[in-house]
């Protein structure tokens, strides 16, 4: 193990960490936020003294090969989520370390669960913060790390490979620190787009700002207590189109900008995703329409739920741990499967979804007609076995995790609904569930012990397990 | 497709139907229960006339393939149901047909989940035929077929492979014929041992006999509301032991037998499944010790309901679903990974868990040394890589069947709690969930849709999946 690399990243992390805080800093003095500078000082001092501390021994091997990239990924989402904790528990505003670490995990990993019951009193350059991380942790700290950084290209790619989403990585240009920045930019883009498109229709610019940086990461904090509902119709459907486009594989952009835009309409992910949220809104609309006055209405609230979750935002517009069960079972249905790869969103991803599907389908061809040859196949050309193996691999561990997780947060004794869905929203990075969990309830009632699991849950989803259970092996250690 | 061969196969499983309902006839003569017998005959002419007309033409060319198994073995069992229903059907005990259905294949497929609210009110020979359905299905009908059938070697092998459980079929015996009569021998043996047992605690004979029935096919009728709650403790103890045997592969009963017993100390899947039930035992006395007035008390009821779940028997000595979250969740989990491969029970099967689990501890191995060669092992010797893509290809469909079936039963509007077990709880032919089907609860309150639903989910979930998606495949039926 070259631990020296690892320090080295970490501490490059920390200092992305700081940089990140100062924006915050910036808020406060904007909003005349006295009392909350001298936090925001300390935690940038923290931060960059830790960052110094690991960086005095510079390394001279900076070779590094997968078992690094597994362990400097999940070392540094957990050392994002610690450190980001400090302002929201020096500030007092989240007293217990446990919750501020909870929420600062929820906000990296995208989840956007909160144990918060009342948003609306945090000072102005706390929610930019909780905001501000979901945007970090969107892309990926070690993307943008990659981007900026003067590290060679295998280490690079060891990084990226560990951090992206999805059952197989592709560099979109032969250079990983290009196609790094390549992904950036067309995020920053987007989110421009979006706080623009929402300013004109009149937002407020705080607001703006921090619902585009909670859509652009599949975040899902809101700055207010009933997170959309309260927001005009117009902001709403902007919201609505920017979640489907935050949940689309961003290489499926670059194809379009390079002119390609055929391959958008051939991809098997984005047809299968589009698909999805079609009929997921229709069977919705249809199941809630007795519930509201209008079919606008139902059409509205059900496509921004549909949209909301399967990209893993969750954001609310309405309460829908109050629709019929058929609703609820299709809105977890669309959490599990989760966004396409590539995307900023969370969940199984579409991909994986569509190659189980396929495998099934070759089963049953193969037992129909035993001497046929089916080849699995995703947008016309052959799916690699690796592929196949490793998401078998990712749904037994995911299914392992999850019971795990299940098992250890029933301790608190809560409801079958509440446990199951904690445990799929959390590890989904969505945000809200059903009945305890559901969008107008937040985790506050779990114990220390089940917000830690919760934690651990966040950051496996996010990484999409293995960096998190390869860091905890001791075959990692071992020698 | 063979057409002509799976008729031949239909009508001799109809006059083996026709042959079971003979006992139920005779308990009818015994308990004279004379408006019943005329149900009997009725029923057993209708499996009689039914059977001698599908074998009307026989087939010239007895050669079928892994495709007329599936199709053959699948269609065997909708059959089986479909004819069984009629004695509760035509006495009118059960008078809205699906329901006489869901309670024939709930036998059959050894769920021993009913619609019944009072099964007191059933006439003996109704009870003997429910929990009889149970020991015909537990080992399978097509075993006892080619047990005494003149078919041939690979003809047999694939009806076998068809319908019993478990990732990869083993022949104890080079003969297939031979190695389902030894099955059958050793089925007959074991229940009749616990019949004994039980008649030697004090048990009534009719008891003792459709109880033993219920334990063997690892099914979970009772003939009392309050299903094994009332009996001794000599009796629950027998039964307890009794299940567990129950729920072992059966061809280490063999190996044991030819005077190998070492094998079941060194097969994994034994030591596995031992491990699962000691750990749960323990974790749930601890858990309810509070609610039972001596620890004797609470280990009781806890290895009863622990192994009467992962055998996927259903049987209940306490109201489970009053216990806490922790437990809950531990009987949930066990009972979605199920019993031994090449037992009676169902559920996931323990060996599949085990797969699963090496896979992901490989994977983990390969990511920290990408170099080491890792072999999935099972039992000393390497697994082989078909096996492990059938584990995966069938843990797809599983949560494929199980995603649409939850969907498609919500439509009821049930709470998640209870459309959540009662879809696990009958893939899994276990019988009892929690709350609205917790184990004092029935099926009752469903839909006639849902009620289709759950019956084909427990013939889905008995026959492992992919002879009833094979019957159902178009591509079974083209050209």
């Amino acid at each position: 193990m070259n631990y020296k690399i690892i320090r080295h990243i970490l501490s490059k992390v920390l200092l992305i960490e700081a940089v990140s805080m100062l924006l915050s800093l910036i808020c406060a003095f904007i909003y005349k936020e006295t009392e909350l500078i001298y936090i925001w000082l300390i935690s940038i001092a923290v931060c960059i003294t830790a960052g110094f501390l690991l960086s005095r021994k510079s390394p001279e091997n900076k070779a590094f090969y997968a078992k690094e990239g597994f362990v400097a990924v999940a070392l540094s989402w957990i050392t994002m989520s610690l450190f980001g904790a400090l302002p929201f528990f020096i500030s007092g505003y989240i007293p217990n370390f446990i919750d501020a670490v909870f929420e600062t995990a929820s906000g990296f990993t995208t989840t956007g669960a909160t144990i918060l019951t009342d948003v609306e009193v945090l000072p102005k350059s706390l929610l930019f913060w909780r905001s501000f991380t979901h945007w970090i942790g969107g892309m990926g700290v070690l993307v943008f790390l990659v981007a900026i950084l003067p590290l060679s290209g295998s280490n690079n790619f060891f990084l990226i490979k560990a951090e992206s989403p999805g059952p197989a990585v592709s560099k979109l240009v032969p250079r990983v620190k290009h196609t790094a920045k390549i992904l950036y930019e067309i995020y920053i883009v987007f989110t421009l787009a979006e706080m623009i498109l929402l300013l004109f229709g009149g937002m407020e610019p705080f607001d703006a700002i921090t619902l585009s940086f909670g859509t652009a990461g599949t975040g899902g904090f809101g700055i207010k207590n009933s997170s959309i509902a309260d927001y005009s119709t117009y902001s709403q459907i902007v919201i609505t189109v920017f979640m489907f486009i935050f949940g689309v594989d961003f290489s499926l952009y670059h194809l379009v900008l390079m002119r390609k835009p055929k391959y958008l309409f051939k991809s098997d992910e984005f047809r299968t995703y589009a698909g999805i949220v079609f009929v997921a809104i229709t069977l919705i609309t249809i199941n809630i329409f007795p519930l509201f006055k209008s079919l606008g209405e139902a059409i509205k609230h059900s496509a921004f739920q549909v949209i909301s979750i399967i990209t893993t935002t969750g954001y609310a517009t309405a309460d829908f741990d109050k629709w019929p069960e058929f609703s609820k079972i299709i809105l977890m249905a669309v959490l599990f499967v989760g966004a396409c790869a590539g995307s900023t969103g969370g969940g199984v991803k579409v991909s994986r979804i569509i190659i189980l599907l396929k495998s099934i389908v070759k089963e049953i061809r193969i037992g129909a007609h035993p001497k046929s040859t089916v080849k699995l196949k995703m947008n016309g050309r052959p799916i690699e076995h690796e592929t196949v193996r490793s998401v078998n691999v990712y749904m037994a561990a995911y299914m392992a995790i999850f019971a795990a997780s299940l098992l250890l947060i029933s301790l608190d004794n809560m409801d079958f609904a509440t446990n199951f869905t904690s445990v799929l929203t959390t590890i989904g990075n969505v945000g809200p569930g059903l009945a305890g969990v559901g969008p107008t309830q937040n985790f506050s009632a779990f114990s220390d012990f089940s917000k830690i699991v919760f934690t651990f849950n966040m950051i496996i989803g996010r990484l999409e397990i293995f960096p998190m259970l390869i860091l905890f092996s001791p075959y990692t250690w071992k020698r």
